[in-house]
């Protein structure tokens, strides 16, 4: 479940000069499911901490607690850390638990047989917590609405989730439920409100791309992320203008100059883009820069045929 | 090996009004291996940090990690600290693995039925790093003298520990090996110098004990501590001088009022020490002021007959 949605990919991190088997070891299980995953010298923790779905630290708890501890801020902000002993004995998550470490730690160690470290009370059995479901369904709950569905939950009441089109286990898909959490900027009274981040598409393509190939690409991508509705379109293709048109949305046109940068949170930087624009890569950067300042990826690029899509949220 | 050197005991934490059975169950472990237990909210940690040779949290590790963070200092000077889950089936060294926690983690699985989750490279099998020698001989190493211990033990080079009565697992007593760690203030060129630290006895004894039953009970309580040499011996009772005399050290007599209060560290009120003298407690309180400021305890207060022993050691 974790997994399957973790459309940013995760970073693994090691100590030492090289990567230990073990990292790499992670690296492909984590390929092997369709994720991408980056591998860092620990030195990187800083910043590449808020640019993946998780993190995996390939080495010993006490090391990484400490180098963790000054990046700390708040529950709704840190990623989920996962720590594997460096022969992949353990999966032990360090951090964010509830927030999808507990089952990165869990389908780790099912891909690469070791044991998951659940050290949290098991006071629901099946269901992810609500926290996992802002990151599913790309949507944001006030912090009083988290504890009413995690108590629903707890106290075995039934679940709805309405506004998407399929429930996660433990969840009831639709209405009538005691509680009820609706993806949408308008809820009913009585219901949990979870209200959708803003998207933005970021898109780069080869010479021949059609704005039909573009669409179809875009469409994709979001059918994986499970929304329709998106801010903007961006590129440096003027072929944005017309995508735009054809999805109804914004689109936005950028110079290669004026993409945002970063180099941590982006993808490896692309030779093809290099050569041609003098920029490490397209979609995703269109789409961060689109987000806006504080945006973050939430689709790493993807390939469909001719076209890459990328997708970020506004903060 | 930990647990047997516990003198300073363990402090058990746990979230939640009340402390959950496998908090108890640890404290009963403890207890009946001898070792001294405390158990507190998890409220207090900041006031417990210094003052135990280990802390057990019972509970889910991002919350503990969330509230160690703030007291990280040193590795050096932070104490051990496992984390336990509620059901107590993992036992997690999240810190000081080196310093303790891997074997306070071993020792409490084996006892309690668990697994302990070691997740430091194991680079010496059998033999305890050189951080424990420390506190097992009360003596304290340059950073440059432990590294140098640890590369020997990982390539497999014999290593010796002279100027003590026993050798831990995994280290020859006496001399002749590739390294030799020596405690005491002189060491040989070439050798491993661990400088003994600066213990303070302190004591209190009912009014019908005498001079022999005080001396006699202080080395039993330095037998236990593997050491002969101490600074001074401190108490109320005016016997402390001929106590001092008669073991050939520094007496001090303090009034009840001079002696330092330590809510946290020392151990629970004595209610006749409160009755009789409006103090919660002479042996360790006498301890550490003879320690001086920046004093902690190294050995909690232990009975012998009629009189009561601690032991503690300048910063």
């Amino acid at each position: 479940m974790f997994l399957e949605l973790a459309w940013r990919g995760i970073a693994v991190l090691h100590t030492g000069r090289d990567p230990p088997e073990t990292a790499l070891r992670v690296k492909s299980a984590l390929e092997s499911v369709g994720v991408a995953a980056h591998v860092f010298p620990v030195a990187e923790l800083g910043r590449v901490w808020s640019c993946y779905d998780g993190i995996v630290y390939v080495g010993a708890i006490g090391g990484i607690v400490r180098l963790l501890c000054p990046l700390l801020r708040d529950k709704e902000l840190d990623p989920p850390v996962v720590a594997v002993d460096r022969s992949g004995r353990f999966f032990v998550p360090l951090l964010g638990g509830h927030w999808g470490a507990n089952e990165l730690a869990s389908e780790l160690a099912k891909l690469l047989g070791g044991v998951a470290v659940i050290t949290t009370a098991v006071e629901h059995v099946g269901a992810v917590p609500p926290e996992e479901l802002e990151r599913i369904f790309l949507c944001r709950m006030e912090r009083s609405a988290r504890l009413r569905v995690a108590a629903a939950l707890r106290d075995g009441a039934e679940v709805c989730v309405a506004g998407v089109s399929w429930a996660p286990p433990g969840y009831k898909l639709g209405e009538g439920c005691a509680v009820v959490v609706r993806r949408g900027h308008v809820c009913k009274e009585g219901e949990v409100c979870c209200r959708p981040v803003r998207l933005y598409v970021g898109f780069g393509a080869t010479s021949s791309a059609t704005v039909e190939d573009v669409v179809e690409a875009i469409k994709k991508a979001l059918g994986d992320l499970g929304v329709s509705k998106v801010e903007a379109v961006a590129s440096v293709k003027v072929l944005a203008s017309e995508v735009g048109r054809a999805l109804g949305v914004r689109a936005v046109v950028y110079t290669p100059e004026e993409l945002r940068t970063d180099e941590y949170c982006a993808s490896p930087p692309s030779p093809k883009a290099l050569e041609a624009l003098g920029v490490p890569g397209v979609a995703e950067l269109a789409a961060l820069t689109a987000a806006g300042p504080g945006g973050r990826l939430v689709y790493r690029k993807r390939v469909f045929g001719k076209v890459t899509v990328a997708v970020a949220a506004a903060p």
